[in-house]
């Protein structure tokens, strides 16, 4: 069993690495989370690009725990705001992780602004303690909506309608449904193919 | 005497081109506030570039009141946010002309990022009644301060520190030091020549 940590505090997003390992026939993999790591550093996310953030917070933690570590860094970009939200999606309102005034801030920004192009973008990393680093992105794209719409997801979910999906906003498909074609859906899935190799070493 | 529209109700934006015109050594312009016109509609401001937004304005001005019209469109773009707050400085934190919560937000959005290179941006437009159009840029190089400093100017002014100003920002600098060397400054020099011709039609 090759031990991989997961760099992220969210255990939604470590449910869908494991549904993604499953789905791939990728077994041996035992995911670990911050919380089962006596010493797990929070780096500071100061990159200018998604890749950035998530190879320091995968180095971060293949640094401090000795084992191979993903991690990733995802947001939402919006083409008439030169990709921003983009890497500071998560504290757009100024606070870390407040998404009802997240959603709120952005809708009030974007009010006048007709152009509704949008991407959920993620780049997810691997970094091994040996100095190994694999980083992939994914984009999802759609549009931004003018209100918030459907429970499920998180974040910018009930903002961002997706092309393709019956004119549904992310929070309103099934967690399933998200996994099978989401930004970090699609990143995670070319990883997997790095994370299998992990056994090999 | 020709008559001459500025699409703005900050009379600091008045007194500005005023100074401009004076030191260009253009006369026989009479400014006009839309307080003084009987008709002016405020349109809505939903371009995606400063240009946009200031030909919409200065066709605006001069479709309802058959004045020449002058107008503006200036903000501030943070390299690190792809441009932003761009064409949303005024209304950054969701409601228009809030400067304090604005600069607020943006330092705190910024506050894990090292790159702090900005610019004062500036598009000012003459549109005539008879559908010619002039539009001119300006920029203001420099870098986002951490903390607001210095009581002067408006805007984004206090946390901006052009470049070559002795480390003061934007606010620290008097009105006539901040209008030779201003985004907007610049542009308005550059569109007196255009309003200076308004006398030969």
């Amino acid at each position: 069993m090759v031990e991989l940590l997961v760099a992220s505090n969210n255990p939604k997003k470590l449910a869908e690495l494991e549904a993604v390992l499953a789905e791939a026939g990728i077994a041996g993999i035992e995911l670990v989370a911050p919380a089962d790591v006596a010493a797990y550093p929070e780096p500071v996310e100061n990159g200018l690009t998604f890749r950035d953030n998530a190879l320091i917070k995968a180095r971060a933690g293949a640094a401090a725990t000795g084992l191979p570590c993903v991690a990733d860094d995802s947001g939402l970009a919006v083409a008439a705001m030169g990709g921003m939200p983009g890497i500071l999606s998560a504290r757009w309102a100024g606070r870390h992780g407040d998404d009802v005034a997240n959603n709120a801030l952005l809708l009030a920004q974007m009010e006048d602004i007709e152009l509704r192009d949008a991407a959920f973008v993620s780049c997810c990393a691997l970094a091994t303690p040996g100095g190994e680093e694999f980083s992939v992105e994914g984009r999802w794209e759609g549009r931004l909506l003018r209100r918030p719409r459907g429970a499920g997801g998180f974040g910018y979910d009930p903002i961002f309608e997706p092309l393709g999906e019956g004119g549904r906003s992310a929070a309103e498909l099934t967690a399933e449904e998200k996994n099978a074609v989401s930004h970090r859906g699609r990143a995670l899935r070319e990883l997997a193919v790095h994370i299998a190799e992990l056994k090999n070493r």
